[in-house]
């Protein structure tokens, strides 16, 4: 495995970024998201992502010079129109004036329409953490994974975050719909290794651990059966509605074309509710008390959600952020 | 199976609730979201759930004269105690008044403290959706669940609801976070029949879909194994953070001592964002497209959440509301 200094990793993407037409200062925004995401160990969405998104520029799904604009305000919720832009940008706008209305109010929401692939969403819980914030945030992708009760694909594996803020960590859960993502289950049957849990349904509809069957039915598990299958549903019907956005069922099938998602952004500012010093005893008091459960493996603590995130990030701000070798002779002969 | 006319059903749990020194109105508005409950087919959080609710009226776990009081508010978000009230009636008040920042703010919150057991989640839900709102709201409980990668319980079985307006009937998800609830195993385990899927671990660690041997070993499993237990993390911490309230760990593990609860209620009004036909017709959309995936079984169309509801709703209407015959026959001789 090759090590990269995070400095580096940025330098290589910035010019990459510059080198696809992104505008100087939107350039070092989408080139520090991208080098983050890697740096949290978040692998499949940072770095590696690259050539694909390179990719969707290249075909028009994105436009980098595109910027959100408002469409609809009340009070605290505002829609947004994303004109398919870059989507960590847009997301990062998107929580940013969310931040801005929850200060104002207590709670706001911003509905973002039209944008692309936000890369990876627990950014911008982390983002909403490091102000401060309680932050719920989604958004709907194109229709991978079957609806309950069917085979063939209705639901997107829509990516859920929800940010806590702590002063001795924050806690922020950012997971999808399916109990696999498409790119997991590939590691699984590229290593020939059986997933540890049921991924999904084979051919003939029975259960399996076993990815290359899930990989050849397309029928990939949502998480809890019918729950995550409601769930995924629920999302995508809140983010397309309030954002005035594409739905689900809209999305071209192309991952390539996959373009336009609806997200949504809520966030809730708790400082004129209650004093930090609260707060942090309530959430310290809740992180201890799993401390208190009798781990199945001794050798493993439970951990709460983002807890891996600060040591992967510690780790490889210290040894060097972890590439794709080809990937990065690539990117760094730029 | 005995069926009783909705409206005896009301008039016998109204005497009841009268019988336990609930207050007139309060006993009225009680009686109705427990009738309801049962009417809309949620037989284990409406009449037969008032024996376990009266025991703990008795043992004074809930206080039938409390009424919520406001602890703190900025903006369009408020933090109300309920000082251990009835539960159904402090969420229906609490949510009512969620309606009203978000009728006033586009958005608003309530988190609630110091309540009591809310009994069906959905009540609030479809409360909301009725009122033309977007609504999400959860509660927290006393910890039943091991966290992920304990075998002893850490985690409440926190449930979730979602729900949007629609003319052609509310989506409304109602969801816990174990894949079966202690309830559903027993009825599993009764009939002798093994669960759908894997609901649990036995004893020695195997996953399994016998629900006496998850019975046995307690260890139950969340919905998406690790995912879920993240989600009921985040659900008991925002909750007990935002309302200063009781956290999981913190519950007498006695279920006719589980009082206190922490509850959110976010209410989002979108009438002054859209036009209710433009919000209508995306949703009809999303409804639609579940036509188009193949069903497992030709026999059964895929549902969406809340459809069996009004199946059921319509149903109990029409040929009575299904009751188990001793609980009947016990609160109908009071």
């Amino acid at each position: 495995m090759l090590r990269i200094p995070f400095p580096d990793l940025y330098q290589a993407l910035l010019k990459a970024m510059l080198a696809l037409g992104i505008p100087q200062e939107r350039a070092q925004r989408c080139a520090q998201l991208f080098a983050e995401t890697t740096r949290d160990g978040v692998y499949t969405h940072g770095l590696n992502r690259f050539p694909r998104f390179s990719a969707m520029v290249e075909n028009g799904s994105i436009d980098v010079h595109a910027t959100p604009t408002l469409s609809a305000a009340f009070g605290a919720i505002e829609r947004w129109d994303g004109h398919r832009g870059i989507g960590n940008l847009n997301g990062q706008d998107a929580m940013s004036r969310a931040i801005e209305l929850a200060r104002k109010n207590g709670i706001g929401a911003v509905a973002l329409a039209n944008t692309n692939h936000w890369m990876r969403g627990g950014a911008f819980g982390w983002q909403a953490a490091d102000e401060g914030m309680f932050a719920i945030c989604w958004s709907n992708t194109l229709a991978n994974l079957p609806v309950w009760g069917a085979k063939t694909p209705a639901l997107g594996n829509n990516p859920l975050v929800l940010a806590i803020p702590r002063e001795g960590g924050h806690i922020v859960l950012d997971m999808a719909m399916s109990q696999f993502s498409y790119g997991s289950l590939s590691s699984y049957s590229k290593r020939d290794v059986p997933l540890p849990v049921p991924g999904g349904y084979d051919s003939e509809g029975n259960l399996t651990q076993d990815a290359k069957a899930i990989e050849a039915s397309q029928r990939a598990l949502p998480i809890g059966y019918w729950k995550g299958s409601g769930l995924a549903l629920v999302l995508d019907a809140i983010a397309a509605m309030l954002s005035g956005g594409t739905a689900t069922h809209q999305f071209s099938p192309d991952p390539l074309r996959e373009a336009g998602q609806s997200q949504m952004f809520l966030v809730i500012d708790p400082s004129n509710l209650a004093a930090a010093d609260e707060l942090n005893h309530i959430a310290d008091g809740i992180i201890a008390s799993l401390a208190q459960a009798t781990p199945i493996d001794p050798a493993k603590p439970v951990r709460y959600p983002g807890e891996q995130t600060l040591t992967l990030r510690e780790e490889n701000m210290r040894s060097g952020v972890p590439v794709d070798p080809e990937i990065w002779s690539r990117i760094s002969a730029l």
